[in-house]
Order: structure tokens, then C-alpha cells, then sequence
């Protein structure tokens, strides 16, 4: 149903398929059609603006006699002339509008159904901001059983299980975990409206993150009622999937515009110059001077095109590997989206399990936001665990432009190390110690030179605190190193082992360089290519990243020296022999996955057994590839049969 | 010629008139067109793209005999097929790419007459990033001479005098300043493609605003080689009106497209998606696809339709006040950018001068650097030196996001005062008085409700400073306040006054403020309206910015008590009549103007005798009347016949 194609952390480019057989790609926005109003028509929807799927309300076609008649004859997909996935909506947020609804959960499922649905919705209840932790907690039971309801109902529909729960994590938490549990099929995120009005982000991205704990990997997660382009590479920077928007057509009745810096009443907008193919050529007083209906409909279209330019910079972006970047810029735009990013802080533990080992680009820096990145707490939280400084004397130097460091410094490094001091620079990663410069994030990112005061401080603070842990006994300066050292290093041997240690931790770095140990470097650019442990060929070193590729002996050295589920992805047995063959993982082949791997990190697929049979790059987490029914969880380089 | 109609600090929104009589809007950027490769033609530029301006270059169009020859005959805009202004380059930045070129001023300066250019240009001498000072002060020399040369022979063409000095701060303002005193009609910064295409955005933003410091401002200034969109709003922020771009053409033939995020190259982009006129519909496979002439045409274009896009939104940011926000967000796409904005904390004096007094729109935080802005400073020196505190004993509040604070704290406030303390509020702006609490850019402001270090720390600091500059004796937490205090106060006298002395500085405000004082407050809002002295009303306060309109009365009480120049406009003889009249001030008729006066400030308009006749808003600072030759200096609000 759902299948993850890309990723970059949680945010994934997913391709999710109904049960009527039409599929989609994600993330993907669904506009809201009243079915009394078309402000936009449904097949302009789809043919000019390319949207594969949108949302009506079932409430109001059937207490209009008129469209359920017509509804139930023909089908939805007829009476809105839309030849894409349908979803439609149950009544929850017209209670949340003007009170109750006189429709029950059975009555307006098993409508849906009559009409022919693709995706329904159970009516859910609308939890709201300001209700009680005890009244909320009611209401969820009542919505979960509901859903439960539903799900029998169901039958060809697939159907909406929404997560509520006010602004209580707690609550938001258990109501995704509950429906995780439930035949559903995708995970909606509801209630959350009256806190983008309000603008709310930090409490939006509580709720959102609250949720996306609890909820289903294998199952598209919908942020319901939010559309605005402004929030689009946030949210889906968070890992939903799916969004709607009413506004696009709301706004343009009351003449607002939006973009991606926010929304602007025409009123008080000084000019228009807008290259988007219903503004282009068109000056502000000729729209203000439009009839009513014509201009409604030119903004609407305005709207429309923002979220579909927005929507296709996020997918790049996450194509790219740099959504966050996109979300960190687009939060600038107002004081409460930077709020809702700087509360992403209180979820870095959260989200690193979720984020790639390794990107292609390299990482921007765009404020000391940036250090709210997992990657941020992945590279100190490694480090602190798994680095064994080879010497109990640090010599400490100043961050310079130009990286890897050892380039730069690469005579005041020598001379350290002669006199029995392990080279770290101070950078605005914290401690970097020389030997793993080269390796990615350290020698994949850029930052400004004029630093900021938190970045500096921090990088001090952390720098200190390391020190102490990895039990330096003597810091100094890097230029007052003495002159005279005559210690002998292999600087090459140092950063092999160091890397090995950081990628795989220190057992399998042990294992894995076993003595005699040969390095073999580049001719051209003098790095590392390959470790030779006892004459056999056990790791290669990728130049773009500093990261290692295991080889099948290697990974044969790791299975023996340190216990599963260490870095194992165990298939059945039906997959064992295309795995062996060098044929990728898919997930109903899993058995079992060491919970600590991160995606595109090195791994070791095995049988049952904890036989190796093959090497390769993790594309899940062990949750995701436990959940997820279809897709691939491991892109295996080699299998055994191939040595 | 040059007439600034709107401005934001030193941006300017100009109306730029030639010789032959056209007329452009600034800022504005000139295609470069290549004689002998028009990748666009100029005539597509000005129809289809709407360019008013180009460059071409009429060093090469000298060299190629057959180009010459039909230049001279029909004149260049013929030759092109291009009626907009047309400015041509000497050969200077051929100098620069290969070395010597065979051509002497004087023979290009009348080459460039010969064929009838609009904007011609000195053969300056192009100096590099890593010149010694010395030689690039030599090489100074011969660019004025040969400047001068020019300007005597330039008759009916205008003259482009170029600012260089390599990276040297000071040869920069020696140049600039020189430049300024010649009859030259345009100020281009040269020199600064070697820094762009290095990414080295600190040391731009030093070229340009030493140079800024020294030209006239009533030319318009080109930054030669700028026509990245990615840099348009930094560069319109620190001053620059006029741009170009070659890239546009010369990327595009390498199969790179530029966007406000960077350059990206076709062989790494993962997807197009792009909305552009020339793009929309067009898949990244069949870009690739396309043959090469029709592929480069076709980004030549891309690039073009994003230079027009970003100077549309650079342009509808600086009439909203709101160009700072934009730069900032720009500079997020690259760590080198984020330099070039911090760096523009070095310049915030400069740049405090021409930041007006008031905006209509609010400030808008959008991390640590916009602490930079000429606002802050501005704030804080007039709190250093304008504000007396009423009693010597202060409390200390929180900041909370309710703004003004006196809304959300008014109870704590009027605890405090009868307690005999100073209420002062904690904030991203430091701290603030009670007092100010209503008044631009206080409570007009926005921050996000989660601090950032730095901002914490400074505030903090600031406060310290501040409680010890101000005099305080005692300072407490506001919680901390006795509840028992019997002091008397008037809140609304104490702001009314207090506003008047950041205004209007303390000796006018005495003047204002003789007593009996009498405040009209609004029924329905509360706030003061208007301040009646002695019988006089000399004040009226707007509710938007909680600033003060100086009244006639009010503006004579000023002049009896504070000697000139403060807060004076001096206007000559003949144009008494008519400001007498209400009508605005020009500035051709100024004779002299206090040099301390900003933007948007409120000043007294006397006859040369000082004796006030009108009173009215700055549009212009001390240097910008002197210099300009066109436009309004004063808007007056009324003249002393109104009264």
C-alpha cells in the first residue's frame, strides 16, 4: 500500500497505492473541494495543476438530497468528474465548527462507502487546544472506538484512523500507538487547525512529534487542514506525508494570497509581481479591479500554484538530502515558525534514529538552529562512546576554512603528534580530533567564518566536557606544542582505526583490525582505499564521505568477534538464496534487525542462523522494516556467492 | 537624473532619467549582451522580459570591424534592435580576464560617444582582491585621471566613474570620495567579480560599504558583475541600485541555472520542477534531451525570468520596510552569505543614519543576526542618552509575547510604581522602560516565544549596562515588588514625556512639556492622543507607531529653546511662500538641514532666518538634501498659514 522510495530522516518521498489500484506519490497535497462551491473545478485539478488526489465532505453531500442522490448513482469520482484517489471527510470538523452533527459513525462510513470512496474517515472527535487532559482522554476512547467500528465496516474503502489528543503528548502518543494496532490505513493527524490559526508551531510540532512516535511506519501519516506552503517543508521534514488545504480556495475569497513567506490580504499588498502562470503579466490594480467571482478564482489558482511550486522544492530538497535546510530557511519567515524549528530541539533523540549515516551534499549552516540537527547529536553522541584517544595529551587548534584539517594544518599535526599530542580542533562541531576529519559530517560541511556567539560557546562547553571523558590528562594550545618530540604514528593507521571504531563500534574495530594490518592509499590523493587485516581484504573506504564499505570478510570477522544482534539484518529462509546472490532485502523477508542501526548504515544480512550472506546499506530502521509490508530494507552490495 | 522616490535604510527605490531622456525604474539590473553571441535577443529582453536596460561591450564591438562599422553608421540601438538605455563597457574586464588591451581612454570614450551610447564608461583600472595597497593606490590615480579625461570629453553621453581599490577599505572611500566631486553620472563599484565568484561575501560587503560611505548620493551605483538573484537583496540593502549579469548568458551555456538559493548544475539536479515561463511543463530528462543551442537559449532564459522574480520581491520588500528580512533569509542559502550578512554589523553606524525612524510594517526576528539592523543600535543609543528614569529604583519584568507590555503587566506596573519603582521589561531589545513600551519599534515587533543564547545573554547584559548608565540605585525582580507602596503616579505623563525625549531629544522636550500639561487620551482605546501645553497643543500621537506629529505650536516651542541646527530644515527665500502653504519641501531649496535628523523624522521647516514655517517628516538625510539635485527632502504636514 505504502512503499518508501526516498528518504532523508523522517520525511520520506513515498508511493502509496489504494486499494482501487491508483496510485500516488508522496508527500503530496490534496486540495479540499466543497462540493456546493467549486472554486477550482476537479478536472482542472487534475489536468492542469496536476494534483492525483483530493478531499471533499461526505456530511455535506449527504444532507444536500440533491448531490447524495446524485452521489449514490453515479459514484463520487463521477459527480466530481475527478479521475484521481478521492478522500472524503466525515463530519469531524464541521462539529468542531458549529457544534454537533446529526449523522452516527455507521451512518457515515457505511455513506462513504455507498458513494464509493476511496480513502474514508471515521467520525472522529475533534479534540481541541483548550480541553481538559481528563476530557480529552474521554473523548480519544470514544474515537478509538470508532475507528474500531469502522475498520470492520470497511470492506474495498480504505479508511482514515485519526490521531487526536489536543496538545497532550501523552495523549497524542497512546492515540498513535492505539491505532498503529488498527486495520487502518492511513494515519491522519487532526485537531491540529486551531493551532496553525493561531499559530502555534511549537505546540504544532509537540503534537506532530507525539504522534509519529506512536503511529505505523507502513502507513502514510496526513498533517488534516494544513496547506499553507509556508509549513509545508516543516512538516514534512517531521515525516507526514500527506496534506490538505482549504485555504487555497477560503483565502481567495477573502482576497489572501499566500506564498511561502506567509499569507498577504490584498488590500495591503503594494505590488504583485508574481511569475506564477495565473499572476504572470497581470498588475495588482488590474486584480483589484476584477469582478469578484473572476478574481476569486485567479488567487485561488495563485494559491494552488505556491503549494504545488513549495511541494516540488521539498520533494527536491529531500531528494537532495538538505530538507532540513529548506525548513530552517522557510522558518524564518515569521518569529512563530522559528519557534516551531527551535522546539524540533526537544526532539533530536527522537528523530537521529531516523537519520541517514551519511548524505551525499555536504551541510549548510544556516544559524545556530542548524545545531538542532540530529546530526548534530549523532556525531557527539559517537564520539563520547566510541572514540579512544590514542594518547593522554591533547593539543587543541583553532577551526580554519579549510577542510579536511589535516590539509591545513598538516606540519602543526605532524609536530604534535611527534611530541605525543593527539591533534582536535575546535570547530563548530565540538571536539573534532584529527583522525576523523576526513569522514563525514566533519569534512562534508560548510559554516560561516564570522561565528556566532552560541556556536562558539557551545563548541568550547563541549570541547571541555570532552576532554574529560575521554580522559586527556594534559591540554594545550596547538602553537605551544614543543619543537622536539620524536614519538613515532602512523597517522594513516590512527584515522583507520578511529573511523572503523566510530562506524562500527569498538568490538567489531578491534575484530576487524586484526594484526599484521596493510593499509592500502591512493596513489593520487594519498587516502585511504582499502584495509588488509591478516591478509585478507576486509574494508574499503568510500573518498566522498571517509565512510567504509564492509566487505564480506570483514563481516564474517564482525559475526564472529561480537554477539547479534550487532549490526544483523536476519532474513528467512525463502530469501536466503537471492540475498546470497547479491539481491536487495525487502521487508517481508526480515526477520529481525539490530535496533541500533541508522538508515545507510553498513550492514550484515544473515540467516537465521547468523550465517553472513551478504553486505550492504541499511535503507530502514529495524521498526520500519518490522512494519512496513512492501519495499526494499537492505540495498545489498555483494552476497556471499559473490566471492 | 536621479531621483530616490522610496527607501528603506540605504535601499532606495529610484527613478533614474538619461540624458536622451529615458527614464527607468532602479533598483534595476542590465542584461550584459555579448555583440557577437546574443544568447537572447535584446529586443526579447525589452518586450518579453521587460529589461529597460542592457550592457554591451563596446571594446569588442570596436575590435570587430564589420560590428563597428554598422555601430557607427546606425548607432548602437539600432545595431542591437534594443530602444531601452544601453550602457557600454570599456574593455576593462578584458583587462582583467587576458591581460593588457590595445586601446586608450580617449579612444574609447569617443568610440563609445560615436555610436551613440546612452551610459559609456572610463577604461578604470580593474584591481584585484590580491593586489598590494600600494599598487592599487597608484593604479587609483590613473583611473581618476583618466576619469576626468572622460568627463570632459563626454558631451551628450553620460559617464560611468568607477569605484576600485581592490579589498583595501580605505582606497575604496578614497576612490568613492573622489569620484563623487567629478562630473561623473553613474557610480559603479568595480573590481568586486573576483571576491563574488571566490564566495567571498565579507569582504563584498566591505568594498561596498566603504564605498558607499564616500559617493554621492544622488547618483545611482552599479555593482559591476552582481547579478546573482541570490545576491540582489543584500546588495540593494547596503545601497547598490543598478546590477548586471553575463552569468545569465554564460551559465547557461554551461548547463548551470541560478535560482535565489545558489547555482546548481544540470548534471546534479535530481528534478526541475521549476514554474518559470520557460520552464513550466518541461521535465529535467527532456531539458537534458533538448540540443545544446535550444537547451542554453532556454536556461538563458530560467535565469533571466529569476533574476526579474527576485527583483520583483526585492523591490516589494523595500516598499514594505521590510528588506532586512528578505537579506536575511537570502543569506541562509550559503554559509558564505551568512558572512557577508554578519558582517554588516561592522557597518551598523553607518547604516543607522539612513534607517528610518519609523516602519509601517513590524519588525519581524529572524535569528541572532538581525540584531545587526541599524534598529536595535538606534534603540539603544537613544535609551543611552535620551531616557531619564523617574525614580532611581527599578523592577525587572520577564518578557512575555503580549505586546505593549503594559497590557499584559498592568497591574505588576502599577504595583511597582506605587512602590516607587521603575517598571522595566527584560526583552530581545534589551531592556525597556514602561514608558516606551507602545512606541516603534517596541511594540511593533516580533520574536520567537524561544530565546536563542546569544539574544538571552545580550539582553542581559544590556540590562546591566543600562541599570548602571541610568542611575538606578536598586533594582529587584518585578515578583519581588512590596505590595504596599503609596506613591503617586501619572503613567500616561510619564510616557508621554518619555517619548517626547527619544524623540525630540531633552531640551526640546522640556520645552514641550511646560507645565500645565494637559493629556487627551482616546475614549476607546486609552492611549494619549494629544499634549496640550500651557495651553498649546503641541503634540499629537499616532496610535500605529506611538510616536509623536510635531503641531506648529509645538514646533516654535522647539525653536525659542533649542538653537539650530536641532531638528531644522532651512529653506531659501523663494521657497517660503510655498512651504508656508503646506507644500512639501524640494531639494533644490534647502539650504541647510541638522545633520543628526534620520528618516521619516519629524523636523521644523524655517526660512533662512529660523524662524519656523512648517512643520513635516524627513524624507531625506543632512547629505542627501545637499547632494540630491531632484525630490522631495520634507514631506510637510502643514504650513504656518494653516494655523
Amino acid at each position: 500500500m505504502f512503499e518508501i522510495i526516498r528518504r532523508d530522516g523522517l520525511a520520506r518521498i513515498g508511493k502509496f497505492t489504494t486499494k482501487s489500484g491508483k496510485t500516488m506519490e508522496t508527500p503530496a497535497l490534496l486540495p479540499v473541494v466543497n462540493p456546493k462551491i467549486r472554486t477550482v473545478e476537479p478536472r482542472e485539478l487534475y489536468d492542469r495543476f496536476g494534483f492525483r488526489a483530493l478531499i471533499t465532505n461526505s456530511y455535506i453531500i449527504r444532507n444536500t438530497p440533491k448531490l447524495k442522490e446524485e452521489a449514490q448513482e453515479k459514484g463520487l469520482h463521477e459527480l466530481l468528474d475527478f479521475p484521481g484517489v478521492i478522500m472524503t471527510d466525515s463530519g469531524t470538523f464541521q462539529s468542531h465548527m458549529y457544534g454537533e452533527v446529526e449523522v452516527t459513525n455507521e451512518e457515515i462510513v457505511e455513506f462513504q462507502k455507498s458513494i464509493g470512496t476511496d480513502i474514508g474517515t471515521v467520525l472522529d472527535i475533534f479534540t481541541e487546544p483548550d480541553w481538559s487532559h481528563e476530557k480529552t482522554k474521554r473523548s480519544l476512547e470514544t474515537t478509538l472506538e470508532r475507528t474500531r467500528q469502522a475498520c470492520d465496516m470497511k470492506g474495498d474503502m480504505m479508511i482514515n484512523g485519526v490521531v487526536q489528543g489536543s496538545v497532550y503528548t501523552d495523549l497524542r502518543e497512546y492515540s498513535a500507538s492505539a491505532m498503529a494496532t488498527m486495520d487502518v490505513d492511513v494515519h491522519p493527524i487532526g485537531g491540529v487547525v486551531p493551532l496553525m490559526e493561531q499559530y502555534r508551531y511549537a505546540e504544532l510540532v509537540d503534537v506532530v512529534m507525539a504522534s509519529k512516535k506512536g503511529l505505523n511506519p507502513s502507513r502514510p501519516v496526513h498533517l488534516f487542514g494544513c496547506g499553507h506552503p509556508m509549513l509545508l517543508a516543516l512538516a514534512t521534514l517531521m515525516g507526514c506525508d500527506l496534506f490538505d488545504s482549504a485555504s487555497y480556495a477560503l483565502y481567495a475569497r477573502d482576497d489572501r494570497l499566500m506564498d511561502v513567506t506567509g499569507t498577504h490580504r490584498l488590500q495591503d499588498m503594494q505590488s504583485l509581481d508574481c511569475n506564477c502562470p495565473a499572476c504572470r503579466g497581470i498588475s495588482i490594480e488590474e486584480l483589484r479591479r476584477m469582478d469578484k467571482s473572476k478574481r476569486s478564482k485567479l488567487i485561488a489558482e495563485h494559491n494552488l500554484y505556491q503549494i504545488t511550486e513549495e511541494l516540488a522544492t521539498v520533494r527536491r530538497y529531500l531528494r537532495e538530502g538538505r530538507l532540513w535546510e529548506l525548513a530552517e530557511i522557510r522558518c524564518r519567515s515569521h518569529p512563530a515558525l522559528l519557534d516551531g524549528l527551535r522546539r524540533l530541539r526537544e526532539y533530536q533523540d527522537q528523530m537521529e534514529f531516523y537519520d541517514p549515516i551519511s548524505r551525499e551534499g555536504a551541510v549548510f549552516y544556516t544559524g545556530p538552529e542548524s545545531r538542532n540537527r540530529p546530526v548534530y547529536r549523532r556525531y557527539l553522541d559517537r564520539l563520547g562512546t566510541r572514540y579512544v584517544p590514542p594518547t593522554r595529551k591533547a593539543a587543541l587548534f583553532e577551526d580554519t576554512q579549510g577542510k579536511p584539517y589535516s590539509r591545513p594544518y598538516a606540519e602543526q599535526f605532524a609536530k604534535a603528534r611527534r611530541a605525543g599530542y593527539t591533534p582536535i580542533v575546535v570547530s563548530p562541531w565540538g571536539p573534532v580530533p584529527a583522525e576523523l576529519d576526513e569522514m563525514y559530517p566533519l569534512a562534508q560541511s560548510l559554516f560561516p567564518s564570522i561565528p556566532d556567539a552560541e556556536t562558539e560557546t557551545e563548541s568550547e562547553r563541549l570541547t571541555f566536557l570532552f576532554m574529560q571523558k575521554a580522559g586527556f590528562e594534559t591540554v594545550i594550545e596547538g602553537d605551544k606544542v614543543p619543537d622536539d618530540g620524536t614519538e613515532e604514528f602512523d597517522a594513516d593507521k590512527l584515522r583507520a582505526k578511529a573511523v572503523a571504531r566510530y562506524q562500527f563500534g569498538n568490538e567489531a574495530a578491534e575484530a576487524l583490525f586484526r594484526e599484521p594490518v596493510e593499509l592500502v592509499t591512493s596513489r593520487k590523493t594519498g587516502k585511504i582505499r582499502n584495509v588488509i587485516s591478516d591478509g585478507e581484504h576486509v574494508l574499503s573506504m568510500r573518498a566522498g564521505d571517509g565512510m567504509y564499505t564492509l566487505r564480506m570478510e570483514g563481516a564474517k570477522r564482525i559475526v564472529s568477534a561480537v554477539p547479534a544482534p550487532h549490526m544483523r539484518v536476519a532474513v528467512s529462509d525463502d530469501a536466503v538464496p537471492f540475498v546470497s546472490e547479491g539481491k536487495n532485502v525487502f521487508c517481508q523477508f526480515v526477520l529481525s534487525c539490530d535496533p541500533e542501526v541508522r538508515p545507510m548504515e553498513e550492514v550484515i544480512v544473515t540467516d537465521k542462523d547468523d550465517k553472513p550472506i551478504a553486505t550492504g546499506r541499511a535503507f530502514l530502521i529495524e521498526s520500519e522494516m518490522r512494519q512496513m509490508r512492501k519495499g526494499m530494507a537492505v540495498k545489498v552490495r555483494s552476497g556471499s556467492d559473490d566471492e
